[in-house]
């Protein structure tokens, strides 16, 4: 046995250990009963160990020497080596202590957070907020120094490879130029549209699954190797040969549970595309936060929201739930689903505003990391930035800086992915409508296999081959640039 | 830390990932997409293989010599360490290569089996069956010498730590007798009686599955701790604090699922009972595979199908069903849910010649293991020996010797555990009604608290404090007799 093939089987072990992980967790957020919480926990805890232990091991550090001295030709070998070595490298930046501390104080401070939310009530959290931007910027430091890189760009790392602020900064403003001027010209053309009609209600909740599935299979995920449940908040877990997705119902409106489950879709497919001969290795793996982001809004924002779209699923809703046919009319659809306006709640925004909302969380995170803001200032911080950004003021913390789980629960520099992957999709789209004759004409026929099947060369098949930057350079013949995601919104919201 | 401290941290990291295992096995019978089977198969082996090396890690033995040298004056201390000790000598008797050996023969013959069942065919699966006999008996062999028992008896105590086949032999022997004379009584008294009447159907399956959980939570179970789903076949799996039952629905008859239900319920209900204390030790373990059946039969057999309860059980029936209420009278549930017979197939058979099924088994299995039965002499002796048992010809041998599982994916030792608990059950039933006064006026209002306060305190709550037999001893006054559950039978079927 070669280093490399015993790395190799290292790295499959852990990843085996990490499927049973993502079933469990899967398990907890849709089937589990309260009384197994506990028990849970330290499930998924003993399996996050036993993972590290292996990435950790004594041996790993000498056969990562080995196997890079060796000579090796396969590209994917040679990426799935420098993956392994990056993995190891970020595992043993973090003295065990460190981990620890971390873990104990994250939890903490997410379940005061809960409370502390629902109260709207910044200064019960505070010093639990303080000790996580502490531990969280002592982390930073470590994996800073172990990867050399700067400490925000460390964590931004950690979630997506390859990512670093002076690439991200750019973008935004140069999105943040763009938005000062078209959100008002979106608002006005909108203000002169007519309202949209609701479809008449109830939508009893068995229909509107069972549609949903419907849905996701005519999108291409096939039940033989997927779920679909419901669950509080939707989500895409599970494997990639069992790929669970869930959503949520509301029998007063379906709209919620059909744009969740394109949406997870979209994740689902990314992760049923990973080449199988990769499977459980680094290189096989998503190509991280923003290349997911980019495929599960691929599917939903670029392709499910289109005209084309529409035009397939409004018959399908009507079919389904029965009463007038007007509201299910694409056009009208379209006002439904398309519509812009400021709001204070992130996970609601539409998809011209949503940035905004991710870009002060980009400011105030990297400010907190570098120590120029402190957790005492960072309500203030939030309220200016957003009404700066936005031009609204926010009433209350819960419905500011109280809003979201990441910071509270340790994640820093996880917030960008979002856009990131929002303009990745738009970019991945209007190349793959250059080179793909005939995707809009089959979107109206509810059809994604045109898409998909350039998703799956460009995209799904290559795995983690290549950075983020890389593989959209290849599949669009430039790295990211928010240039097509602009074009997309004028397209959408102001012409 | 002490040596035993060290050790029940090792044990209680086994235990959660034995918990993990437990939720995945549950999944790929409930949930999973069949496409997610080959994954799943790895990460059970992933998660057996961790087990496995925690247990027999270097310093494991150097722990249990030094602990087992320490002074120890607690009795639940005492007892932990012994099992340690038991589990560690069983994981080491045994080659890793045998090991290997045996899930690859396993898993090869049980695959072949499904076929050759299908077409009754039994040379289809023959040499398959060979090879894993060959390589059990090397298993027995090792192990016996380890534990300085004999081969058969070494593999049976992995099912029943404690049970012997001198213990065995003879319990069954006075029930063959017993059998001999009863049967053709029981069949004779049964003519005499009025045939059942069938209720009237179609029986909703989720009108059924309602009925199901009311009833198992009526039994006791909680469903904060607890779950019910359906499955091919009915089991009992999950976690202490995160038990799962399954069931199967026919529509034109609720009997199967119902009784399926009570069944589980009595082995949850066992699970929920563990002292919380011992939990993920192994003196916190249930007792073994006959100390379970015991728990699932009283609850089922002695319990829900007493006149007493069926006395409850009906008016919910016939509530839940509608339709005529005479079929839900107790005295006709009891005709319908209470007749013996002579039939082919094990788990089939009524609770009078369900032992006659095992007997036969135990004789071959002993007789394989010993290397005095070859595998091709196996369906000759099969039906030479249940028609000795039973007085009927087998007449193919899908519903002979093809007919069970067990064998073919490599459990010899496990079908005494059946017999053994049903016994156990009725001996725990008539000490509970002993000391326990108006336990069957409660069953009268489908209330098991009293019976299950009895066993929580003298079965559940001392978990694997005790052998099977020194259980029995405390409990009811002396170790495993078949007179109680001869006298059960002969008051439920000869009087």
């Amino acid at each position: 046995m070669t280093a490399y093939d015993r790395l190799a089987a290292r790295f499959a072990r852990m990843a085996t250990l990490g499927e049973a992980s993502s079933v469990l967790s899967w398990d907890a957020a849709t089937m589990m009963p309260t009384g197994g919480g506990v028990a849970r926990g330290d499930q998924l805890a003993v399996l996050a160990g036993m993972q590290h232990t292996l990435l950790v091991a004594p041996g790993v550090d000498e056969d990562l020497a080995e196997a890079e001295a060796a000579e090796e030709t396969d590209e994917w070998r040679t990426a799935n080596l420098r993956l392994m070595r990056h993995a190891y490298t970020r595992a043993t930046a973090l003295p065990p202590d460190l981990v620890e501390a971390e873990a104990r104080a994250n939890s903490a401070c997410e379940k005061v957070w809960r409370e502390a939310r629902r109260l709207s009530d910044f200064a019960m959290v505070r010093s639990h907020l303080e000790e996580v931007v502490h531990l969280a910027r002592e982390a930073a430091a470590a994996l800073a120094s172990a990867l050399d890189l700067d400490p925000y760009d460390a964590l931004m790392d950690g979630y997506q490879r390859g990512m670093r602020t002076t690439d991200v900064s750019q973008v935004f403003s140069d999105y943040q130029a763009f938005l000062r001027e078209a959100l008002p010209r979106a608002e006005e053309r909108q203000a002169r549209n007519p309202a949209p009609l609701r479809p008449a209600g109830p939508f009893p909740i068995a229909v509107q699954e069972a549609l949903c599935r419907r849905i996701a299979e005519r999108l291409g995920l096939d039940f033989a190797h997927a779920r679909l449940d419901r669950s509080a908040h939707p989500f895409s877990g599970g494997t990639p040969t069992d790929v669970r997705i869930t959503s949520r119902y509301d029998e007063a409106d379906f709209t919620q549970a059909v744009l969740a489950v394109v949406h997870e879709t979209g994740h689902a497919l990314y992760e049923r595309g990973l080449p199988s001969a990769w499977a459980r290795q680094p290189v096989g793996e998503a190509a991280g936060m923003a290349a997911h982001e980019s495929q599960s809004l691929i599917v939903e924002m670029q392709a499910c929201r289109s005209d084309a779209f529409l035009a397939w699923l409004g018959p399908e809703l009507h079919a389904a739930f029965g009463g007038q046919a007007v509201p299910y009319g694409s056009a009208n659809l379209a006002r439904m689903w398309r519509r812009v306006g400021r709001s204070l709640i992130r996970v609601d925004a539409d998809e011209m505003t949503y940035p905004a909302h991710v870009i002060l969380r980009f400011q105030l995170e990297q400010a907190l990391v570098a120590g120029s803001l402190t957790v005492a200032d960072l309500p203030g911080a939030w309220n200016d930035g957003f009404h700066s950004l936005l031009g609204i003021e926010v009433p209350d913390d819960r419905r500011g800086c109280l809003q979201d789980i990441h910071w509270y629960d340790g994640a820093f520099g996880y917030f960008p992915s979002y856009t990131l992957g929002a303009m990745a999709a738009a970019q991945l789209m209007a190349a793959a409508r250059r080179s793909v004759p005939g995707l809009d004409a089959a979107l109206e026929r509810g059809d994604l296999a045109p898409l998909l099947g350039w998703l799956r060369s460009n995209v799904h098949g290559k795995a983690s081959l290549l950075e983020f930057n890389e593989l959209l350079s290849q599949a669009t013949g430039k790295p990211l640039d928010p240039s097509d995601f602009k074009a997309h919104l004028a397209a959408r919201y102001l012409s």
